[in-house]
């Protein structure tokens, strides 16, 4: 277990280290280690190092002159500068609660950035203006859209989150496949077989090989098949992303650039980098703040009290799991596996930091 | 096979004679019928019957005084004064895309309002001006969000249309549910099984039985089950609800009134009528509209031209059938089931309108 403090204090060092100035590092460090927060480990600092692989590669700018491109009162276009998604995002998210601040609701697409973190922290900016924040992303094609046999888009993540009074906030976070790329992973660690329904073969075949990803393979879309609606999850991931990069001049669909340092980007570019969407809708520009609240208690605790199945406890509401894994993680500290371990302990050599 | 025109001048006719003036008449025709024509057969005139009797039930208006209560430059809170959703939803959205060609984007979340047929027809209106449109509602309770038993949500669409340049739009239009009702009432007709991961029991148990729904059965959210993402459904679903409830002030959750006149609405409301939210993005706002739509096209011919498995002829883009199919119906005219022009003739007895 290593506490929340000492993460945070090593990743700070290794942004600073590849040249992120202060701020920047600080911001990277406090959106990347939410992700381990929430429990969220494929998002955190498990992946560390697989952002200063992109950095060695000349693939993220450590120090990016973030500019809005194109704007309105409501709406703005900005270019990351190719920066660390984990910076470019929140100083976007900034931008849309101003806009929020200034006439309701604020909307802005970033181009020419890098992955971004858990969607959820994004979002969650608005609650403590009492506003209504969205984030959504695009990301390297996993994913075949349904009838087909190519990753076309990313797993490409929505979160929504929504403040409450009493009530802690309903966060919703989610990829738009029936399963995230972190649990194939987990499972391909442990050598255990997959459900059916989140992976197919690269002829199309339904299978339970967590392995057929890496064989040409691709994730399905929520819903799984046609019969339960997966041409529902592969329209929601298109929305995503149409909002993050055809409206931002990102790069789109099998054109998004990986995530890994050894797979180069596509020769033929579309666009700029990965693409984000973000969203600030202030509650008080449709109706008093504290009656919005007082009616999300009711909403919450509603459903909270709905009866359940038996052998199931309760409904959960989005972002409980998530909260509770916080409030653990924060006591106990955050485990780590060996591999990640191992992985930074190599990292912090490299660079010079201890671990 | 009866002509659109001939479907037309009756529909209008009947709204004529409950009162409504003669440009809602029209409106709401043309927002009901959109859905016979795009092949969304529960969503047209088949309903014709169920709104006159909410009608006759005095829940719904036929002269309403559609009115903003609250507003920002990019926000309207709209009082749909009980109005039929067919002419309440079509203003919302003349006021959303008002507020997007002054400030970028406008939102506008409706209260006490009905039933707005298909939620595409409302997105679509921001094609023609170059904008992105969104609509969704919520309706009444069907769907038990993961682990509960109890109908806590409607099948609550979401509807996105993207305009592109020399190819036909993207219009996304899809209910949270992993089937929406009207395929279950198809099933329930033919006395046909429903696949499993489409309903289940009163006690929560998979079923294949399309009738659990009149036995205290319920749908389940998009995914079907938690394995396969049900609590993404769930939180897709309640989103709308709360987008389109909470933040204007109608009934959310178990409290939405039924559609059906025969079953009373609850007896503590905790706001006005049902809700919907309506959304449009002027498209320069965030880039030059011309080259969105040629990336657009771009993305549209990817998709359309990716791998397909064996015996699918081709990846479809959202809207590819509904589009089709109204291509053909415009030709041909619109097929209706003997019991729909049973209802249809007894209806226009009823109303001294020849059917």
């Amino acid at each position: 277990m290593y506490p929340y403090r000492h993460l945070f204090d090593f990743t700070r060092e290794i942004f600073l280290n590849i040249g992120c100035p202060l701020e920047d590092a600080q911001l990277a460090t406090q959106v990347l280690l939410e992700a381990d927060l929430r429990g969220v480990d494929s998002h955190g600092v498990a992946r560390l190092s697989g952002y200063i692989r992109l950095w060695e590669a000349g693939r993220i700018n450590p120090k990016p002159s973030i500019s809005i491109v194109h704007e309105t009162p409501s709406t703005a276009t900005v270019d990351g500068d190719g920066g660390l998604g984990l910076v470019v995002a929140p100083r976007a998210m900034d931008i849309a609660m101003q806009k929020a601040e200034n006439v309701g609701t604020g909307w802005v697409s970033v181009r020419n950035s890098n992955h971004f973190g858990i969607a959820g922290y994004h979002a969650m900016q608005a609650l403590q203006r009492d506003m209504i924040g969205m984030a959504m992303t695009n990301a390297s094609p996993l994913v075949a859209p349904t009838h087909s046999t190519k990753r076309m888009l990313g797993t490409n993540p929505i979160a929504v989150a929504v403040p409450a009074n009493e009530q802690p906030p309903f966060v919703a976070d989610f990829a738009t496949a029936s399963a995230a790329n972190g649990k194939l992973e987990i499972l391909q660690r442990k050598n255990e077989k997959a459900p059916l329904g989140w992976i197919q073969t690269a002829q199309g075949e339904d299978t339970d090989n967590a392995d057929e990803l890496k064989q040409g393979g691709s994730l399905l879309p929520l819903g799984s098949d046609l019969t339960h609606g997966s041409h529902k999850g592969y329209a929601l991931g298109a929305i995503v992303d149409i909002f993050s990069a055809v409206l931002s001049g990102a790069n789109y669909g099998p054109w998004v650039p990986p995530f890994v340092s050894f797979l180069a980007p596509p020769a033929d570019p579309v666009g700029q980098g990965i693409g984000h969407f973000l969203g600030a809708m202030r509650i008080d520009a449709f109706r008093p703040a504290d009656e919005f609240k007082q009616h999300m208690d009711n909403w919450i605790t509603s459903f909270r009290k709905a009866d359940v199945k038996r052998g199931e406890e309760a409904v959960l509401i989005p972002g409980d799991p998530e909260r509770i894994m916080t409030a653990i993680r924060l006591r106990k500290g955050i485990p780590l596996l060996p591999p990640v371990e191992k992985d930074l302990a190599e990292l912090g050599k490299k660079l010079g930091v201890k671990f």
